[in-house]
């Protein structure tokens, strides 16, 4: 980012300097583990014999002596997040403050970075540049696991060349699982770099009864949160649109329910609650239809529907279609044509999927037969939900309402905002808290912290081994490592708080306005946090 | 909106108080006519004997004996605009001031509302909780136009039967046509009742010698610079996808120069320049090849792509085969299948319009051949150019370059979000103006105000006598009267500055990232205005 790419914004913003939690002021506490060590599974212990039996980490009073200088790599790893440059920068002061000769190294492009060595020393200029800013830009972010004997090789030669104290990886629940194994394996290479992990994710699915929150989850769905609001208030002025608006975050709907509770759409679907009630398609379409029917006998022909991404996995029977045309492609279809797929498909499923399947609008038809992930199957989160959705309600309720609708998909717009306060706040103390961990000598730890909803400087944070997030999965055939998704929980606060007011939303236009995130001016605004935590916390 | 519905921004919000153009502070100052008389046509001179010869009006220094309570009606028309609630909070607070008698009526869901006699006044209480917000709500809008004899007879019996002194019609080019023929149509029957534009649209091209800007402009791009610039930066972390935006903003492409000059991306096509080159389909797919092309070579394989909505209808060939596949299907194919009326066009076309038919996708194909407007014409503003480009470029690249592209389309999310500071300072102004312009008697007049982008406090307000804007032009068949829309000027300061430093931002990813819109903070954030404004009267 050169001068010229500056605005006045910007200027202003770089100055915000994040609240620390108390426990944070005290750089001469020094960490300890302390309480029970948490149980794992005898696959896992396994698996990560040197990394295991290790007990939550948190600080205590004392008196550090610690006075050499560190070297910490860091690298970004997944989709992007807000507050990303801010782990950067609580990092970099921290280790600065440990001791001036401190280094922080950005490797570039993601773990790819790790493998090829492609990394560049971060200096504090350009880390001042970045400060408060959304984005992974600074050294840029990639997908690739590093997995194999080779990748693993090339990671510790890296580490080892640069003389790494530590390596942080900033990622979701697959980059988390990585850091375990690459701590397990610089631990069994006898290589000193530490590895700690730090929660990233917009999707919120990184949480359990240790995380409270992935980074990035509050200030991404207040983005979406604005411009649905802005979306509300259109159909409320015009009444003549129904918006159907599908949200990124993968298989867990978390970002439909936070912006659901923010805006109050006229509905908005749970994967999770169409799952647990074994909801079939049409039992959706239904639905959506008698609602949009009682909505137009009271004149109402405008609405606000809001889809998560995942919706179509966790519909069983659309499930089955999906797996049952990656066999039938894979067996029969690898060069046929779309006419020719349509075809075979016709012939080989059984009638109930097969008029699902044609009920399909042809665009989506097409995407299920041709567009094809590198493993041959079906791309899931490409399929089209929202406007799959459209064409069936459409033909379901004929002419019986006035039904015009229009379709959203949100993602890439809230995954780089400027980081609300609650996120720059909540990087920086984990950047800071990562810096510690490395400097007392711990690896194989999340950067966790807890109490989220109450001010900052009453935060708590802790080490958390990741093998406690660890369990087996099979995953193309082998049972590998990976840490369970959080869904949203049914019985869980903020999804209660849905479903007591879904209701009255669904008839009487209840939408709220969320505006676009505040950075100056009262702090009852500019610190708000989400609603599922404040629920979750209450 | 109750109580309920309310957010902790909204209350602070509220409290904005617009600071009015000294001028209007004192209410004894009376409007007068001042300088020529401005030339019209003859055709328009013999539509608009009863409102012609109208000159400017400004505020003078004077005594004002205006005693007795003024009763105004106000509608929307058409599109929402940001600052739409605060033109009526300006009006409401005026006439207030000029007698606490005086009342505003809100017509509802736009002209339709004063066809059918659907209306509702407005209390102090109800507008409070309006002010500064977005969004049309408080009444609607609605696009009928007051056209036929029935039409203006009702709305003459309307007016009549609320006394009403005023009549304020918010809206863009076709509104403000239709408040000319209406104030004429009020003088022909001898009715008071004063009829007083005012320029509202998000797309700026109600925009002249005499008039600066239309609200909601503004805001409306804040909104999209947001989103756009948090896409931009999500580009540049990832570097794997290029995102093809298209938005909102009818013809003209003032909404895509304004978005390119805040964020700077990498391409923006102007269609009134492609319209000037004489441009075809194939040279604009050529360009943009060839910039992926010559990315790639410097490994960059992702970018930001800016498609102004109107792009397609500015392109001569397609022009011309949109107009033909008009005339084919209503001449052949009304009740034809998609199938029948595919081999209707390669049978009826030009083998050279033919072959750009065939070379879309499929989706588009059919989206012209099925989807048409009442009149039975092609409806072009849904046709998705974003994913056109997208389709043609992917095939002329063939595998020469990684191109992964996503697709955006950006409208709904900016015509109802919360005023800027400049939108709703702009607004409540012209409510303000616009009661003044009503209490002294002008009719068939635009309330107009210059020199924008000084501080509001040196804002002038005028009268713009709406024949002004008016010629004759064809429209299905009639010679109409009608405002010029203004397209994007390639002499004028914004487009100069935009070719300038386009070459630079095609290769050097000099992407800035707009904040979201602040309300609160230093005056040189919020009170900025838009770059188009800036370089206008720069």
């Amino acid at each position: 980012m050169t001068m010229e790419t500056q605005n006045d914004f910007l200027k202003e913003r770089r100055k915000f300097s994040p609240i620390t939690p108390e426990i944070l002021g005290d750089f001469s506490a020094v960490l300890c583990t302390q309480g029970n060590k948490p149980e794992v599974s005898s696959e896992i212990k396994k698996l990560f014999p040197k990394s295991l039996n290790q007990g939550f980490v948190s600080l205590q009073k004392g008196h550090c002596n610690h006075l050499y200088p560190l070297t910490v790599g860091i690298v970004f790893s997944g989709g992007q997040a807000p507050g990303g440059h801010n782990v950067v920068s609580g990092l970099f002061d921290a280790i600065k403050r440990i001791h001036l000769d401190s280094k922080v190294i950005g490797f570039l492009q993601g773990p790819d970075g790790i493998i090829k060595g492609e990394y560049r020393e971060l200096e504090k200029q350009e880390i001042a540049m970045y400060r408060n800013t959304g984005g992974f830009d600074l050294i840029g972010s990639g997908r690739t696991k590093i997995e194999t004997k080779e990748q693993l090789e090339r990671a510790a030669i890296t580490v080892k060349a640069l003389a790494l104290d530590g390596l942080v990886i900033v990622g979701g629940d697959d980059s988390n699982t990585n850091a375990a194994i690459l701590a397990e394996y610089f631990l069994q290479k006898s290589l000193t770099t530490k590895v700690i992990g730090v929660p990233k994710t917009i999707d919120g699915d990184l949480k359990n009864e240790y995380i409270e929150s992935s980074f990035g989850f509050d200030t991404a769905c207040k983005v979406y949160g604005e411009v649905i609001g802005n979306i509300a208030r259109d159909a409320i002025s015009a009444k003549k649109y129904y918006h159907f608006i599908k949200l990124m975050g993968r298989s867990a709907s978390h970002i439909a329910l936070e912006c659901a509770l923010q805006v109050q759409p006229t509905l908005t679907l749970i994967s999770e609650e169409i799952r647990e009630k074994k909801y079939t398609l049409q039992r959706v379409i239904d639905e959506l239809s008698r609602l949009i029917d009682q909505r137009a006998k009271a004149g109402k022909n405008y609405g606000i529907i809001v889809i998560p991404e995942g919706l179509i996995e966790f519909i069983p029977e659309i499930n089955e279609l999906i797996s049952l045309l990656n066999q039938i492609i894979a067996k029969h279809g690898g060069q046929a044509s779309l006419e020719e797929r349509i075809e075979i498909v016709h012939r080989s499923m059984p009638s109930s999927l097969a008029t699902i399947f044609a009920s399909f609008p042809k665009e989506i038809q097409s995407q299920l037969l041709l567009d094809r992930d590198p493993h041959g199957n079906v791309q899931v989160s490409k399929i089209a939900t929202e406007k799959l959705l459209i064409h069936l309600v459409s033909l379901q309720l004929q002419n019986r309402a006035k039904f015009v609708a229009v379709d959203h998909f949100f993602g890439y717009e809230g995954r780089c905002g400027y980081p609300s306060n609650f996120d720059a706040t909540y990087c920086y103390a984990l950047g800071v808290f990562t810096a510690l961990l490395i400097r007392d000598g711990f690896t194989g730890y999340m950067s966790c912290i807890k109490n989220l909803s109450q001010d900052p400087s009453q935060w708590e944070c802790f080490g958390l081994p990741l093998t406690t997030l660890l369990h087996l999965e099979e995953r193309h055939g082998t049972r590998k490592p990976v840490i369970q998704k959080a869904l949203v929980d049914l019985k869980g606060a903020p999804f209660q708080h849905f479903t007591q007011n879904r209701e009255k939303w669904a008839l009487e236009d209840c939408f709220k306005f969320p505006s676009p995130i505040q950075f100056f001016g009262p702090s009852f605004i500019t610190n708000s946090i989400s609603l599922t935590l404040k629920l979750e916390q209450k």
